[in-house]
């Protein structure tokens, strides 16, 4: 498995641009992708009740089991609670976007991000499209160029991309994702796009999506709050001419571990860049009795406000990772619990056997001062073992959502 | 029902106040309340798993049915996690401040709030309690006091007291309570005491409590992080004389209404100093179909991120109110919702069956400018209704919590 330095156009077919056409101020607002075969497609949703009018689309063709040859996705506008005429509006950009490349407005996803509740400007976007269908190509500044057009409050770029062999071939997996705020996925995500040649029929990638996102997106967390466009889409257009991959064959493995790892670097890198985030917090809970309790616990810690303002200060009040910890719900016994804190800067631990043991304030500082801290709460009644992303809590995401629509 | 100006010790044969003692470095930090007869006690606390001592010895005394004549609190320190010694502090705190006053151990109850995972001075809190009890008594002056040493990072006095006629009787109910952090009460609350001079038994007095806090402090949030050492106490010392209050009585629903207002009262005081808070926020979820899918809705919308700061910055960003609705878990159409906004400046509509409507923002703005705004989400399916109580997410809020230890 190599990682490689390129974007979402580096597997074999598919191409993409973004450009600007007016639904923000200023940067990119719209983002193609397109691949030369149709694909197979796999995506995963919003748990949110309130869902977007992509997400209602995209939905509605998965279950259809279409197949995918383009994505058009704008940022600016999430067109959710947009009402009957927001799904309207979805379904002409897919239309529109389609007769543009000459294919059925059924093969076309479309994706929005941005602010809720207000009409998508079509004209606009019409114009947008116009333009954009003049652009696109698959050189590493096209995909760069695709990756700008889905940022909103998102600081930097989300490119990932692996190669690996299988059955004698080389096949490319590559992602772009967005955050950085109303972040706390469930099921789905937020926005992240997947592009592969890999020859996979559309069964096997969904219920691979369906696995993976479990320990990816859905244990990331910037503030709680689930999103109505959350996504994860996933087009594999067969171009590396490997024999297709099938469960329980040694290349399906190949591919299941870098499919996961790519994953898992993309929702990394979403909390990274959270809103206001300084640090990146990584939270363990290991040797817990089972697994869907140690997800709660760490659930719990990377989401707590409290938690996430005292790594904001660099405070080790580990007391408040404690105090997350039993009122997550899960069923534990405190008094068998150590809790240690980790960075580049070093190890310390801070609770052995659920007893406050003392500790060098001053070491316990160089360690919160990097910006990356792990925090490891070992439970010691199991084997289970769960591993949650997020982030601290600044005045600066105050700032950020405080303001988000002036 | 009338409502006086008075503190804890407004009820017949109650006696307190609150010193500073040196656990904190300055400020009071230790309350002492006194009943001359021993008191029916009644309690609700933290359902965290971990539990601070407190709250380990106050469960054991009610479930014991103990009488209680006594309770000894300080603040600056919460005692939690930490370990059997902290639970040994506890007892001694119990035995010493008894010792005092000529009665046992187990008729005292003990509360501690502040820092969590730091031992108790015991040596300054044995001279405090030293202290304290050549101090006490029943006057104004010494109810504020103990209102006072109660506090941590609250920035006002938290106390309720009112007046009922039961049986040709005049009964006081008082109350004091404490904020301001950690504020997600789950069945137990914050600190809040409790004192009657009515004559009711136990079991009743129970029953009342649990019965009220579901729709009080079980309904208020300030961060989303439940304490390790929420309780309400209550206790009845029967000195008003009137016949022992027994369910399904007239003199019961009077006592029930007026012990509701005064815990709501204390709950929506504890809000309106959440720690750093500008703004107090009302949330009533109404013509919903089922009452516990109604309260879910509620606590979603008053401890989400988005909400709280989209109230900081006085954005009318009512898509993240539909947003905290539809991830809350319950199960609702969307698209039969209105969203209002109300405060002293006016009433504005957001949103009509699911779909926005235009609005004027100056106008809109004008009503967020309000230090009280309320949210009426009317769903137009049913006829269950909850309130809820939160405030906003403000830069103090995380200056507070970044540098609480420090």
């Amino acid at each position: 498995m190599n990682w490689i330095t390129d974007g979402i156009t580096a597997p074999k077919g598919f191409s993409a641009t973004g450009i600007h056409c007016g639904i923000k101020r200023k940067n990119k607002d719209l983002t193609m992708l397109f691949s030369e075969r149709p694909c197979s497609y796999a995506g995963v949703f919003t748990k949110n009740i309130v869902k977007a009018a992509p997400v209602n689309w995209n939905m509605e063709l998965l279950k259809q089991k279409k197949a995918i040859q383009g994505i058009i996705i704008n940022s600016g506008n999430a067109n959710a609670c947009t009402g009957r005429k927001g799904y309207e509006d979805t379904k002409t950009m897919a239309k529109v976007y389609g007769d543009k490349m000459g294919i059925d407005q059924e093969s076309v996803l479309v994706a929005s991000t941005g602010v809720i509740g207000q009409p998508l400007p079509m004209d606009i976007i019409h114009q947008g499209i116009d333009e954009i269908v003049k652009h696109y190509g698959n050189s590493r500044q096209h995909a760069t160029a695709a990756a700008e057009g889905i940022m909103t409050t998102d600081t930097f770029l989300k490119e990932k991309c692996l190669q690996i062999k299988v059955d004698g071939k080389i096949i490319t997996i590559s992602g772009m994702a967005k955050g950085s705020g109303m972040i706390h996925p469930n099921m789905g995500t937020m926005l992240s796009f997947i592009t592969t040649d890999a020859s996979i029929d559309q069964e096997t990638l969904q219920t691979l999506l369906k696995e993976t996102i479990s320990d990816t997106y859905n244990m990331i967390s910037v503030d709680g709050d689930t999103s109505t466009n959350d996504m994860v889409l996933v087009l594999a257009n067969g171009m590396a001419s490997n024999a297709p991959i099938q469960k329980d064959t040694e290349g399906y493995a190949i591919f299941r571990e870098a499919f996961y790892m790519l994953n898992q670097e993309l929702a990394k890198l979403i909390v990274k860049d959270g809103e206001g985030a300084t640090k990146f917090i990584e939270v363990t809970v290991k040797n817990m009795h089972d697994k869907e309790e140690a997800r709660k616990m760490t659930h719990a810690v990377i989401t707590s406000n409290l938690v996430k303002t005292a790594f904001f200060g660099e405070d080790a009040n580990w007391g408040r990772i404690l105090c997350a910890l039993g009122y997550s719900g899960a069923e534990f016994d405190p008094n068998l619990v150590d809790v240690d804190y980790v960075s580049p800067a070093g190890t310390i631990k801070l609770l052995e056997q659920g007893q406050p043991i003392g500790f060098d304030e001053e070491y316990a500082l160089e360690i919160l001062k990097e910006k990356e801290i792990k925090v490891v709460v070992d439970c010691h009644q199991g084997e289970a073992e769960v591993t949650g992303w997020g982030c601290d809590l600044s005045y600066e995401y105050v700032k950020i959502n405080g303001e988000y629509r002036t």
